[in-house]
């Protein structure tokens, strides 16, 4: 039923479930086409060489270090939680909108008399990071109960238990649930991990690295915009030296006599503030463009 | 549980219900990512120098007034409605695919005796734009009963009142119900408007205007795409002539000799009329491409 | 209710159903935006030299001859079905993701007896596609009993009849119901499809060759992308020799010595290889962008 | 897979669609409880002697017919297109709510010149049950094309075609479309079939039965209910003179003399009418109460 | 398009949003099948007689007020808003899971220094609720600005304005918002309201009379139960004394001597108490049977 | 903000996910009305002397044995998993439609060299049910690898572990995943628990004694039904011989001379084979009507 383990096929787990459609749609920019189907649990990609498998992204460094994947994505807490022995090949940041890493925190209700992990002598604590928890409270020299939570993690902190260990990116479901953060435990980026034998071959190695150059390329290409201006020529010393973030742009001659054509790559959050400063120092048909791929 | 109310803060109220996901695209193109949470009425933004609110597009421009918000984004209608006091800042046209502006239209059966607004006198009028439209009665002398209605306005034409004032965009929705327009009582499109006293602020002002710049130019580039060709040399003054929406372009010299590649941005409604006329007259390798942000 | 016949109208008929979504958003990169009203069956589009209709796409080619419709978009499949006698303007391929053309395939469960059309003698076939698959049985002289199927022809398979002739594309949901392909009969591609009559007038013609134009540029850009990248001049030979697939670029001199950036338009799916390689031969700041549309 | 299909199992087509729902309900109603699952297509039932099978109503009569399947439930109108030969079981009404039977209509513009059958010579008719409305242009002895519709036959009436074929209930959406109805060629309501050979074997032929006769006794229960009521025992013969709906009335002697209670069986839709007589007729402490099942 | 407004046609008005499917519910209960369809305002009943129209509960007592309506069902609430002049035929409990009464209710954050109507001196209030919020300041001799709140009311409280007028009915909104119930304006429960000329006309009179009856008859079935039980008749006059919610139940002798069966009616709420007490005082064999209509 | 904790509340835990819409219809039926709001994770009783939590089935036992819950409703598998100590009142039947218990087994794909226990020496199992399944290897004095599982375990069989326990009713899908049961480690049914000190206390314990019994008369009476029908008398002795299932029931003479009617109530399952043979035996006018409570 499934193509044949041959040595040219990589094997390769993706993370079922929250993570699953970021990692889909940055495959998909990558140059990998994923379908889903309902029908069987073997996604198809128009990649002969790949084999894929979605798995929930809490068992991915699990069943890469048993060798039943050669690589897969995941996040950096899992990786950690299994405590799996793996090659980690790239770190990515998906969440553009907010650029802000998941973190792990140690977080109380507002009013708790909990303020620091020491004041956790004694008490109960929910998570779904059972190890890292505890390995936390080792590290403070804490002694305390630590419960798996499965599930609405948050809701136990008022009621069921006296602090919880929860994932939070901006902080605000925490605060909309009257929570204070207490400590961060760790933070946590999706990875791209090997097997260690399968990052020996050389094939699959080859493999694998395209694959993270290619998914790093279009993940960069997220953050980053084409930006062109004409500039009268004489201004541009002066733009340049008041604009470090316009790296070393491509400049070209304009038919209009005196005048260039800038073309650069940015990063798009200094845009909001660039654009303006731009238009101040006299740049005209500013255009920003989109792009796919970066790779330097 | 809201951040600090620091003078470093503006006061942003986006407007819910039938504008709010567009808004929210037409933001995010212009750099601002915003993410609304179903747990917090409060909209999560990557600027810490804006502080969001989420209200009905039908009072923004009253709290604005009040000063409760230092600016928002709302219908020209309702400003007028609300009659408030404000400062408008900057006119947008969000609708790409139509291209058209919505307008507030006094309707009738298809078969109605009422042909002008003077046959309206006596008569009973559904509207949720209550005031404009006895405003509107007013300018043509009409004495006549406004109700003022809850929704659902164009099935009362038919059965419970005489004429409604009802928006529309393309009108067809109104065709499919066997109405007929009769008179177009107010235009309107989405605006920023500001709080007088916010305007004066320098800080407020400089953060509000430069949100209208970049809004400006995501929206602009929504409408525009850029363009690039390539063409034998000796052919270029007849193309520029014969085509004016090829508005200032930047022609370089390509390696083939003889050729040049000619680069402009142009209004994408065009593209379907220019693209067949540059084929014919010679051009090769025509690309278009899409824009970000546009600002002249 | 509809907008007047006039000899400057184009009827078109839009395939309804599972092309529906993608003919609409391949209309809309064309530069013709559509909206489908669920008060209205007549499609909106802004252009009023159009005028839209959704049809099943079993039914479009029949409508198209009989001249209810200029023109029309459906797939290969039906078109031979129907046996229409329409003009084939164009065809097009929708599927970007899979690049792979549907297939209509003769289908058994993986353990049948049968394993080639000369098995099926006597045997009842289940299909959506009665005509074609009876003219496949005279072409290999076989008498087998075909019958209409009415949907869920996959499932039949095991149970109710011998044999099916369904629809397939990348034949994933055939090999998880176990079911084996023993032949192709059909494969199909959408087309636009005009009527011999409209065909022969110069406008209708003109206006639905410029549809096709715009349309395959829109199409062809989408398995294409723009790449931008920086080389030193030295190692541009043994790149453009080495790299085929680099067709026909722009060389433009870089402000740093020695430096050429190298711009051209390449198929989206060699850039998995090409950019690797790019990158082992020297280029650096490397960038792909994507591109609304392309016309040679 | 699915269970041994020894003597003593019934092989039980469901159909699947629009009469699916409704179908599984009167089944649960009758005692036989069925749990579709989006895994296997083959539904589970608590009954161990029955096999069922999910099958497009259009093709249920067809596969009684074979044999495939030992009885099904499907609409009259199927079993007369396909010309199946099978033994019909039972006839039942599903609709509770209109209580009306489902009819095939010819259908035509409002504003149509089409009057009566023999106004469609050289007509166009599109409808989804081609042999029987063949079977009614023979009868009326009427030459016209009749074309297969795949959906949406309504709307091809105005433009498409010159009549339509098509399912009513109500007649409202038909109203709704403008249309006007010229004859009913059929009525058809939902039918227990059996295949010949089952039915001729004594256990196969039981087991139907008592299906028959509990979704009969389970159907009648939904438009009838238990009705109690007390009297003063003087005032009963005039009653049950004046109310023949109360059909044979058990009655009680009640503690306090001189009165009795009275408990009968009525359809639900006369006790609109029945129960304000009752009232007005003296009687006290009306009671209405729900019924599984009637078996007279 | 619609039936003809005979004498022998109550036209009936029924509230649109969130009473709508409730009321349908409750019609059905009372014997009258009503189906709402997407395609037609006009909702479809299976009574010649009525002829139903769909509209905004805010609106249907002006509707019947000016006599487009016969009669309706809308809430106490918006007759006193609009001031609607009608004859008011019933009024009725929809909401059987709380027995709650929906209730206006003026309310202010927690930590509001607001405690009395007095307190409201200059501040802004929001409310749907318009004229009756400004009637209850004039009751209090208050001076305060009254808003008209397009939605999400209560959000507005924190924020916005000072205090709102919102509807509640077990207040848990109100709380998870942190707000403080001030005082209650209104309580509001659905009515069925007439037209006073129609009332005047025999023969709407009785048929609006008798659709109260059987709504009536079917919303009271929905808080009570019927009960039966057997119980030595020795014990049954302890029984009866003990429990005066058995109120005139039937009696029984049974086969079994010197056991007697005891039948009732009893609200459904009591039951929680009574059967653990019934069960106590020696009744055996209890059983709790659903009602469809109670009518006294 | 939530109700005060006096003596005169219980706290009870109302099983999250798959339990809770069955809970709630249960305790509905007992009496209980709950409403469950997406604003607050307090569920709405109509009993001012419960206070509801909704926590996840496989943590109520650890919160009733910690005394935060008084009492809950949750599985006997998750009892059991996480060896909590607490007081099980009662058991119920949830699962009406299949009356079969969920059972957690052992399970294989259908080729596996796996025929017992014995054989899963060295192997690897995934399960959500870790504990249990230590206990049933150790039970054996099988050493294996337990991992636990986040969900889709049966999917994992196939290739990612050696077998699987999981949970199954009707083992439909573990057949549809070619899954191979080989032993039943565990039988589960909803348990109504409660805390060992909160049965000390007598209003406590009263109170859940209550809801047990309410609890238990509302589902058993999911499963029973009444029956009434006519006789003549003399074939009532035969009947009753024959039918053993007309348990105990209630005789009462018809106004028909020598005819009686038979009143009782029986397990809705033999309801399919008691009605046919009941007709048989003369039987006429059988109602079958539904229960709400059945309490002995």
């Amino acid at each position: 039923m499934t193509k044949s383990d041959s040595k040219r096929t990589l094997r390769f787990g993706l993370p079922k479930g929250s993570l699953q459609e970021a990692t889909i749609a940055k495959m998909a920019k990558a140059g990998y086409n994923i379908l889903i189907s309902s029908r069987s649990y073997i996604p198809y990609v128009d990649d002969d060489e790949l084999e894929l498998r979605l798995i929930r992204a809490q068992e991915i460094s699990r069943y890469v270090e048993h060798g039943y994947l050669d690589c897969g994505i995941t996040g950096y807490d899992w990786i950690q939680e299994n405590g799996s022995r793996v090659h980690e090949v790239g770190e990515f940041q998906f969440n553009k909108a907010t650029r802000q890493t998941a973190r792990w925190v140690l977080a109380v209700p507002e009013d708790s008399p909990i303020k620091s992990p020491k004041d956790l002598a004694g008490k109960r604590i929910a998570t779904e990071l059972v190890n890292q928890t505890r390995k936390y409270l080792r590290r403070h020299k804490v002694k305390a109960e630590v419960e798996f939570s499965w599930g609405a993690t948050e809701m136990k902190a008022h009621e069921l238990v006296d602090a919880i260990v929860d994932i939070t990116e901006t902080g605000s479901s925490l605060r909309a649930n009257k929570l204070r953060i207490v400590d961060t435990l760790l933070s946590s980026t999706p990875r791209l991990i090997a097997n260690h034998e399968a990052w020996k071959q050389p094939w699959k190695r080859q493999k694998i690295e395209r694959i993270a150059l290619l998914l790093k390329g279009a993940i960069d290409a997220e953050t980053k915009v084409g930006l062109k201006l004409n500039l009268e020529q004489k201004n541009l010393p002066a733009l340049l030296k008041a604009l470090p973030a316009l790296r070393n742009p491509t400049i070209a001659n304009l038919s209009l006599k005196g005048w260039v054509a800038v073309e650069t790559i940015i990063d798009e959050h200094v845009v909001r503030e660039l654009i303006p400063a731009l238009k101040a120092a006299g740049a005209e048909g500013i255009i920003e463009y989109p792009l796919n791929k970066v790779v330097y």
